[in-house]
């Protein structure tokens, strides 16, 4: 829990940075909300057992609710953050992050806005996260599922196929096209020349001179879905140079992504050394009017972190540190040198905490002081106050530096504040 | 949210004030681990259908889940506080804060120590929390399992009875005496002669003078377990008085606690203006065994914060509040004052950003002068940087204070401090 806290905090504070607040949703939905939103990957939903009263689910994932809950409290407009656990009945993988309780950080943007500026704010928002993590190194993929259609069109695939062939494409980052192809033509019955010409145009990638190219062919730009979203990832590419962050955003037109509500603009954050995929969003502007009796629209942009691969590195890191990981923030233990200083370590201890200073004392009537040294150097706690007779009579008490073994005498007046002074940088 | 974030920070800096870690369960533990140890409100656990595989129920409350937890783990010794939510199927009254989810807020000591030193640092976290928190005001009683069953001893209660009694006694803070012995005769069979004897103790409270007095009894003083307990007590009001917190605290024997599991002290904190118990707690040195093969104990005592009640506080002081609860914490606004200003808003937000300002820019291409201070009062943002033509070309930011209309022209370079300045207060 300590080193998640430091992801956490990492990436709350760039979601406060970036003006969001935050909303929380109940950990279960009704189970028709959830009912139709995720394709085949719905078997995964953890039923309620049918206790009486409605029929409920646990959610998938923070998306569909956040949706529910924008339609339901009829809100067109707001900048949010959640954190909290999903659950899926999969198959757990450990060593991989993958659970059945896990941890999603979610951001989005809803509301109607002028093209593409929120969406290079998300991508602005996942690439600060990412860096301040200080993952080995990652690279965001861009792709808008409206050039994919696009290519689907001019290359002859009827609209029924759409998704199916996009979902074929979807697996290019794992499988060969050679293999895709023969899925989408033996699986799916495309057109063997239609395939080919599919391959030729998702097996690109690149930046603003990969948009123009395509902005110039001859076929896609006569495609009005595609010159739609060819115009619009330019706009996202000026942008994203302009909050200095393409170094890590690259334009794939493999890039599909699974779930059916992407409309405009899709992406996926990987990072490069071993973990894959570790965050992914896109544009969802049909989900919210699918809650809403009256099926009105709200735009949606945003992303969601898998967390548990992030903490995975993290605990890795930490592990093989030298430095050991604190599990509390104390910072002084409040010790005595002879026995029957209980009461006098009590109220000590009741002096600091009342000056806000985090303080323990061993719950022993008369603990032995290598016993009290040992638990601070065991809890990485830096300071202790020593109290003796002595120092109740000389009205100071003896304050000693873990790492070093210093001690010096400190008036008790002066106590809190030499306490602060000395650990002020944690 | 924003309001419940300001009570979880109160309450968790305090935690680790007194040196606490952090843990995490799953929302969901294996069915039997739930199974007897809720008494009558079994009923209220919500399952999850069998989907095949493992058994499971919603987490009731977090005191099992820590007790497996620390058995199946072998810890014998850890001060940890957990911050979740809980689920019973009850019947919601959202007006006095009872809710079918619902956060909890747990802290608890386990380990071998000497007697009432950690139950005495409960109660001193209890009632820091319970003041910084600024409820109206409250008064935290507390009582022993083993004074009660003294009691019932020396009154001629049945062993197999004592249960029964005990969750009889319970009601009397509802409920008048003469209904409660109405129960205890004519429901449970016990004697009218015995509950009257019950009914001359119970109906005390005090501090360390009846504590004394009932030393003296020469009935209870002769019994084993009431003469512990008054021990006990002695020295836990002792401790409470070094900690300077009795002016809140009471013992009172009327005060017996509905669950099963406690073994030793138990109290609960009332807010006495119109929410009724808020936090309540005690010491449980058998629950751990329940989970260990070979039934080692673990020692335990804590408490939990019932969340829903205080956040309703808290929202309807908000409620009645001039000041208007902030969503965000952002600290400027990047406004244009011409139009065609998009690219320089983008460059300018995003210097702002990497300073660890904390800054937001509408999401729209040339949004006007008047909308953008608008949105500032709206959500409260403090300050508002206005770039146009002639401050591009000075090198300026005209900075505008949003309460005063203000407005300064900031040298572009010193703009973050000046900024980090204004808003030092917040």
């Amino acid at each position: 829990m300590a080193i998640r806290e430091k992801a956490f905090n990492t990436i709350i504070q760039c979601f406060k940075r970036h003006g969001a607040e935050t909303i929380d949703t109940p950990v279960f939905e009704l189970k028709e909300t959830l009912t139709g939103k995720y394709g085949e990957d719905s078997k995964l939903i953890y039923d309620l057992k049918d206790q009486g009263g409605e029929l409920l689910s646990l959610r998938y994932d923070l998306t569909v609710p956040f949706a529910r809950y924008l339609a339901m409290n009829k809100i067109t407009n707001i900048k949010r953050y959640h954190i909290a656990k999903v659950y899926r009945r999969d198959n757990p993988a450990m060593t991989r992050g993958r659970y059945r309780e896990f941890y999603q950080c979610d951001f989005d943007i809803a509301g109607q806005f002028d093209p593409m500026i929120p969406d290079a704010e998300c991508l602005k928002i996942l690439h600060e996260i990412l860096s301040e993590l200080e993952l080995a190194d990652f690279l965001i993929k861009v792709n808008d599922r409206r050039i994919l259609d696009g290519i689907f069109a001019v290359c002859g695939v009827p609209d029924t196929k759409f998704r199916t062939i996009c979902s074929s494409v979807d697996k290019l980052d794992k499988t060969l096209w050679e293999e895709v192809k023969i899925e989408m033509v033996e699986k799916k019955g495309l057109a063997s020349e239609a395939a080919d010409q599919i391959g030729e145009y998702v097996q690109n990638n690149g930046g603003l001179d990969l948009i123009e190219k395509l902005l110039k062919d001859p076929k896609l730009s006569q495609n009005k879905l595609a010159l739609e979203g060819l115009n619009d990832m330019k706009i996202l590419f000026q942008y994203l140079e302009l909050f200095g962050v393409t170094d890590k955003i690259s334009f794939d037109l493999r890039l599909a992504r699974g779930l059916d509500y992407y409309t405009g603009v899709i992406y996926e954050a990987e990072e490069s050394v071993r973990l894959g995929s570790v965050a992914a969003g896109g544009r969802y502007d049909g989900l919210v009017g699918m809650f809403d009796p009256k099926g009105r629209k709200v735009p949606c942009v945003g992303f969601s972190i898998g967390m548990e691969k992030i903490f995975s590195i993290m605990e890795r890191k930490a592990e093989s540190s030298i430095e050991k990981i604190r599990l509390t923030e104390t910072q002084v233990l409040v010790a005595a040198a002879q026995k029957k200083l209980l009461e006098e370590r009590m109220k000590l201890i009741a002096e600091l905490w009342k000056a806000g200073i985090k303080a323990e004392m061993l719950y022993k009537k008369n603990p032995k002081l290598l016993n009290q040294l040992q638990y601070c150097e065991e809890s990485g706690i830096p300071l202790v106050a020593i109290i003796g007779e002595q120092e109740l009579k000389d009205g100071v008490v003896k304050l000693r530096d873990v790492s070093t073994r210093e001690e010096v005498d400190v008036c008790r007046q002066n106590l809190v504040e030499e306490i602060r002074r000395r650990t002020s940088q944690f």
